[in-house]
């Protein structure tokens, strides 16, 4: 087992109607910053709950709306300025990860000197940041209770990451009632992005981590069985709680303690969205398959297991790696997602830029290192795969 | 799933030679009180380690120890006026979970006007603490990251509980080096106790409680695994460190999200250990099978599944109860661990008094409760179980 050093501090408030203790949960902070999307939680009747309860416990704030999919650095800037001026104590984000994402990207930059892009350009790690409080709406990305913060430059088609134990919320407040009307496929994606999470720690270069993994394949199955009932049925609460805790569970970073996390198939992911701005989750659906027939001929121990103890294949050891592969892919296709880039839309014109350009620092992941003509190996997979 | 909140802020520093930070992390609280036991910290060397890196911070520190399993309620006394008289910040428990129970409960009474023993017999929460730092010696208790303490009032025979969030130390330092040299029955004890800890939360009455269920199969199965290696090898670094790491998760409550939780054989144990002062780990040993011998007969369904999914139980629904059971106890006898109240010297005499005392309060348990009668019939049913 690795050494490690582990926190999460954020406070889990979960359950039916929980959003309206937001107001008491930013009693203190000073002037929040109400930080949204386009305004379909003011459809949902959300945006409403949440100011009466802000306004009831006398709490002052402001706001800043406009967060769309792959959150853009202009709009983070705009938030910075904004939480200087306005001496902001606390960012409230409603919305889904890439809401929260905008929200901690503009607490980092709002007590830091340089320019925030810093943090995600030259990967420099986030020390000081205002606090921020999360309502979840999406049961996907997990950055209601993770250190990272994921950011698009329009500008330069580039998405990247910056990360620190500061970015965590001090607080989310997760209902899975407010998941309920999701469309299909946006709950798909989140599933997607949320088992990724998991797929992302469990197939780590580190040895004796028996415990991590089997929680790891815990939580897999748990996510498999729930995510085709929650399809089936959208409006269950027993489902959208298991699936709304299962993506905090994913990535607060338990998961991941004593082992080294790959982080490959986010990083090839991140391209495709850079370039083609497609749906995180969509785009993992894509990345994930491909990467596991590419690195499990390399080191096909883990993929045994994950076909037996996550899929509950029960043949031989030889056909189990295939068999694990196919079964994620089958899964994703059962959830109505993508199985080829074709099926996002996106050709092989330039799979060697986006090879090129996210292995520019070196080789990506961990499980197993590939450098750019990996990569490129692994987009070609992708295009036609299934 | 049922509503929750749910908060570990504990910074959990785990690896080899963490000890050495120690001293860091003490910095900033003020005067730090070291808490450890009798001495064993003494002869390992860990405590010149933990001094020394004390002194290289310079943070200045005074001592009190003499903590004994089942720990005390009068040096618990003593703690308090010492921290009272000498205006400790930060109480640094270096030793097991009874030493860190000592430390807890010192830093409660430290900061409230009555007696200290008012949130252990009148179930008080505890809403105000000093922190509490822990250098862990014993995987076993999960106090290290726990919001309880359990301390024995010898004047009276009573082991009972105090909890709260603010009792969770704020750091907790795990080097699992420093369990290489435990006797084996002391690490067999503990072992019983983690597994306690997760069966506690597995049996729940709760429904819709997948994702967690298939967390505490992982846990578990993790725990019996590692538990034979670490039997075999004491010295196996990995072996130690995935116990430790078990005892940890076990014990934060993270298995407990949005679950209703037993603990009525915690209950009854604490009966024993007040009346007997028997280790904890044995006598969860003991009483954990008798009650599932008692409450499979009313609720079978999640015996079936702890069976099949913990123990690789194939087959029959109606032979799994059983079989689920007995791997249980077979699994604690391989373990050197007592299998009935005459195994560690325990008769029948006090039956009935230990069965009314757990009960005074109203029934025990939540998968099932538990009036006096039940408890004697538990309690007969260990006499001579097996």
């Amino acid at each position: 087992m690795e050494d490690f050093t582990y926190r999460c501090g954020t406070k889990i408030i979960f359950g039916k109607g929980a959003e309206s203790q937001a107001g008491k949960e930013c009693r203190g902070f000073g002037k929040v910053l109400l930080h949204y999307g386009m305004g379909s939680i003011k459809k949902s009747g959300l945006y409403d709950k949440v100011v009466e309860s802000l306004k009831k416990e006398g709490v002052e704030f402001l706001e800043l709306h406009g967060v769309v999919p792959n959150p853009k650095l202009k709009l983070v800037r705009e938030g910075i300025e904004l939480c200087r001026k306005e001496d902001i104590g606390l960012i409230l984000a409603v919305g889904g990860g890439s809401v929260i994402d905008s929200a901690k990207a503009i607490a980092a930059g709002a007590l830091y000197d340089g320019d925030v892009w810093d943090f995600f350009s030259k990967t420099l790690a986030v020390k000081k940041a205002l606090p921020v409080g999360a309502v979840l709406t999406i049961a996907a990305a997990g950055s209601e209770a993770s250190t990272a913060s994921v950011i698009t430059d329009e500008a330069e088609s580039r998405k990247l990451h910056a990360s620190g134990d500061v970015l965590r919320p001090v607080f989310s407040i997760l209902n899975p009632e407010l998941t309920f009307t999701l469309p299909a496929y946006q709950t798909a994606c989140g599933i997607a992005d949320m088992l990724a999470h998991v797929i992302e720690r469990y197939f780590s270069p580190s040895e004796s981590v028996d415990l991590t993994d089997r929680m790891c394949e815990g939580v897999m199955r748990s996510i498999v069985r729930n995510a085709r009932l929650v399809m089936k049925e959208p409006g269950n609460y027993d489902y959208r709680a298991e699936i709304m805790l299962a993506g905090t569970i994913a990535h607060n970073g338990v998961l991941g303690t004593g082992r080294v996390e790959d982080w490959a198939s986010h990083m090839i992911e991140h391209e495709l969205s850079a370039f083609y701005d497609v749906a995180h989750g969509a785009g993992l659906a894509v990345v994930l398959p491909a990467w596991m027939e590419h690195v499990s001929k390399k080191k096909p121990g883990q993929f045994v297991k994950f076909a037996r103890n996550v899929w509950g294949f029960s043949g031989s050891d030889r056909d189990a790696v295939q068999a694990g592969i196919k079964s994620l892919k089958d899964f994703f296709m059962e959830l109505g997602l993508p199985a080829t880039l074709k099926g996002i839309g996106i050709g092989k014109e330039k799979i060697g830029e986006m090879a090129g350009r996210c292995t520019e620092n070196g080789p990506l992941g961990n499980f197993v290192k590939l450098g750019r003509k990996d990569v490129s190996e692994i987009l070609e997979l992708a295009l036609e795969n299934g």
